[in-house]
């Protein structure tokens, strides 16, 4: 039953677990004469790292190492396999949750299916958010080669617990919200979320939030019916990841409460094309991308690690007990999370574009690969503070 | 680029136009020894089918043939294919979408993909909602499967328009929502909903609906992390159904607004076993079932479809025009995509559970094929009106 | 474990009994705006037909009928499914095998893998060659597409129980075989071939053979390393026929008795680009197409099926017995094989040529739909006698 | 277009290149509860290891590092990921192909493929034979696993060059042959085969050869019709070694000579169980494992890296040269090949023998745990020197 792979055409295999020795990750279908280099896969990682914040107190140096498919710099079309060590691991903390299954975490989920004795519980092991570092990784090969066709992806937090953006936000902000430490796009409510934040530390709990990505300029006929519509497949990338509960795209849960007449977009002339007004299909119809921007949304719950005892049963002694989580943990585990559903939707978005035949499946020619590398930077330097 | 196929160790492929001779399936993967008649496949159907309420005005038979896998009304491991004959076609009030591609529909996508010249235009062609009995005739034998376990999928809508039902539910005024003409629960909110789909048949006009879907005493250990999670195999299937724009479950997007605290949930002791006391995650931790009822919700945008005059662009001219849909249409499609939605989940928990070797891959034995049969007797005949 | 599938682009997936209604195909991932007919379909199916001469005595009219994918005599993008009627099916003579294994054939496989009461026994349910109808349908759609590098797929039967073709043989040649009625490219050996088939006919015995199939005019670069090298793809495809029992390219086991000094091949110039001199390695090399032609063989074991009494157990009184096939069967299955080795050896070319984005995924444009008309015609019509 | 995964339910996916800094695989689909160490990996990777004899002149230290899914020395159900160190690597003898394509290698079809300038031509990059390290390093789990139904998997060379195997062999002769320098099961014919080894060497040439492997104690009904018949699988597993250019198995190419009524077995009685008194079809019938042994053969073609200089043209001039290589290689590779074919064998039959349900795909119970622990601890001792 393996479950790690995720991809057709550009397919991602990933491993490790958060207090083994590395994550890493196997991309395969990458064509050759894509210029990579460990400094793209570190700016990714960048935005996925804790610690530059007070949001998360682990320290870790996720440095990349590259250990196949490149050759003087460029994919050979090869396989090309990325580790990054674990390094500030303390499991000692870990010790207790081995007979305490911790409430809204996997750990009772594990046990029911591998047995006890197979459950690897230091810090969440495999069903660690530390998981995720692997599918950033893999994000800075996908979101380069979507730069072929100038799609850029960005998102942003647009609620954290009771707290909601209430206002109109920009493309260029929502890009530039990579910077903010709290993936905000507008600085006065980066403020509202701080407050939020330090509360949630004082009082040893945690909120949950909403975050809104988009992808600027994709190209239109991705997805395939009936099943593998664009619209099912990110769904799929997206809600695999830790902690994500709910996903919509274009008006989602709110178009249930209106009206055909009103849900329904105008089909207008828009130079030589023909497009819609208002996007209220969020860049999908029939499953298919129109060409106009794709949005995409999806529910974090709060982190379930929380230091508030919760009610739970000792395994060993069958009684009911409590459990407070000590080790180091984000009470807005939706903050981090941006990264990792922009990583998730370019996954989706290039394995779908080399399905359709947008991006080569085989290899770059040197006119591509120049034109990649020339967006990327643009892209890599775009709202540097 | 095929996309027709859904499920890995219980595997459908679908084929089939609105307008074309059938809509079919094949079901490959069927252990050997599952009981199935015709009758079976029509039960389910009938759920589904349009004509025996105000809602649709489509008068279709439909008849499903069984083409193969069954020898003496009993799988023998071949695959198993299904067609339904299209009756009470009528093409020509498709003629004016030609070259007026319908907002909210999947038009203008499938031009953009497929090429003007090659769009089969009559009835949306595979874009119709049409296409989701294929869906639902394969449910019929993933369900009859899921007797093994004794896992009953219930399904019932939940809000319609403006209106949500805002009352407890019992599991069984679920089930029996099924004998209701617009899958609801209650019968007051019935009456409500009714009100509403008269006035938006009188406008011409169209609701969306939230669907809310139950599976009643699912096996714990379903779902393969990190990618073949439980909650993202549930989410591709049910957002790869027309018209969905939306998927949550457990709190869903609730819990974006609430603390850890309050969405943790209290694990204890139930009987021999461990389990959880209020369910806030809907059945999934870790993308894994625990073994309480999995509980997803999806959101259904209004019927696309409406008679209301919306603005689009005439392909020939070129120029802005106007488009009233006259065709037979659903003014609340969520009401028949219930049954669509238990199909997609039987489908999933089906081909989790073969994986997962709850459900024997190859072969069943007589004392299954029989515990099925029985379980499945009761099942059908629940609820009766 | 659904295993009714070939291909990953190219997808096809079979079902269907021998004496059950149909055999069927469903295709999908056949990119929009290919030309296809009934005719198209029939004229590969009348290559793979029996009862055009005396080696196989079934009157099966083969007429396919096109359930779906299909507008205006072009494939939409949807899947296309196909099927074909069983007739003159007679299952009276099958009624002793019930309980008389048949030495050579699946059935003893089958009981012990699916249950002795699964086991649909008449004419070998899904193991009978009939089943291969289906193949050979689904590759009037990948030979279609190859047209659009005009690549050419054609066998012929090399040698025949203990006689060997042992001369040169022009492609042309091996391409008007099809219509010699043992699929001989000789006409010398083919009056050879008829003694013996006479022979086997009068014994009650079969013989096995070899066939040849060739790609002309491949494209270079299909087959992906490491596992899904195209000698590894070619391999399992036609390792999937029925009674296929080896298989090779090139050189093949002659190449174990060889030095490396006369196995390597020269590499030259040609025209304007670089190739090799004798083709040794049959068109492959490191798992990938040079340009060459593309050289397969295969063994194929004699039809199990004789009037030749052999030793067997009644399964219901566990004795010792005989048993003798009376149903009508080929003498020389190799014949019929040639036409479903083709089509195994276009399915996988076509595969992998729009894995590599040499034939489109998605849709032909007008020019390359006229281009495969164009080629196509001329090979129908190519040998005609 | 990715191809470097291997699999349905027990799937590897490889990196790695001979020159670059490892070979790795990941190992997805391992039940829970496997003991593994890191010697279990050596044990296998000690018989294709080059060095131990004067076959090869490698010198590496293939020293395994499991980097993820064992937690107290047991597998996790998490996956599986291995590195093994290139060490002894020596680039520069590589500096001349770079211009001058080799006959008989993969050279000149990567540079189709995937371009030129991206071509990793250092010790063959990824179309080394250095890369089966990855598939033997997964095929110690895959060995393991099979311990369970105390299957065994075992191969020996039958013939190199123009010299075969003329002898029956025993079961445990084939075993034994692990120890054999050449791996050959009859200690005559290893001098026989060392003195053409040591011609090859003294001419600087290379000879072929054919291995066999034979799987002692299968399960019954592994394979899934009509496509994934376990002939098929195995075909597509073993020909994507390196140097493969041909797959039989049971009687193979010399059933085409035969007649059907010398081929069929006869069916009778073994103790409660009916089979096969002849095994003419290699364990398998209608691509499903019968339960008697399953015999396969595959041919090796000569080494392509030979001393003796071979035409090819120099890419740089578009001049006609020569090419003499000059690297460490063996005469003959089908001798480490027969590590890698059990190898290729065992993946497939532990793949299928999860999809049957006969080995758990979640986890392992502690007696099976122990069974497999008993049986693995006796493989590994047998035949000991």
């Amino acid at each position: 039953m393996p479950g790690n792979s995720f991809g057709k055409m550009f397919r991602i295999t990933t491993f490790g677990e958060s207090h083994g020795p590395v994550v890493g990750v196997v991309v395969d279908g990458v064509p050759a004469g894509l210029q990579l280099s460990k400094e793209d896969i570190e700016f990714e990682l960048s935005f996925r790292k804790p610690g530059k914040s007070f949001v998360s107190e682990r320290k870790e140096i996720d440095e990349p190492e590259i250990l196949s498919g490149i050759y003087k710099g460029r994919t050979t079309g090869a396989p090309v396999a990325i580790v990054v060590r674990n390094t500030d691991v303390d499991s000692s903390s870990y010790e207790e949750i081995r007979y305490k299954p911790r409430p809204g975490h996997a750990d009772l989920a594990y046990i029911k299916k591998y047995g006890y004795e197979n459950w690897d519980y230091r810090g969440g092991g495999r069903s660690s958010a530390r998981e995720t570092v692997s599918r950033v990784a893999a994000s800075a090969l996908a979101k380069k080669l979507l730069m072929l066709t100038n799609t850029w992806i960005a998102g942003h937090l647009i609620s954290l617990g009771p707290i909601e953006l209430n206002c109109n936000v920009s493309l260029e902000e929502i890009l530039c919200s990579k910077y903010s430490s709290l993936r905000c796009s507008k600085k006065d409510f980066e403020e509202k979320f701080k407050e939020l934040v330090k509360d949630a530390l004082a009082e040893g709990n945690s909120y949950g939030g909403v975050v809104e990505v988009v992808a600027v300029n994709p190209p239109a006929g991705l997805g395939e019916p009936v099943f593998d519509k664009i619209k099912a497949d990110l769904a799929k990338a997206i809600m695999s990841i830790p902690a994500v509960v709910g996903f919509e795209y274009g008006l989602g849960f709110k178009a249930t409460k209106m009206k055909g007449s009103e849900v329904n977009d105008e089909i207008i002339k828009k130079g030589n094309s023909i497009g819609f007004k208002y996007n209220t299909s969020g860049g999908i119809l029939g499953g298919i991308t129109t060409g106009e921007p794709i949005v995409v949304r999806c529910a974090f719950k709060p982190t379930s690690s929380i230091r508030i005892p919760s009610k739970t049963v000792n395994l060993r002694t069958n009684e009911d007990t409590l459990i407070s989580v000590k080790g180091r943990h984000d009470p807005a585990v939706a903050v981090r999370g941006v990264s990792v559903v922009e990583a998730m939707m370019s996954l989706v978005l290039v394995d779908h574009a080399i399905r359709a035949g947008i991006v080569p499946s085989v290899k770059l020619n040197n006119k591509d690969s120049e034109k990649i590398e020339k967006n990327w930077r643009r892209y890599i330097s775009s709202c540097k503070p």
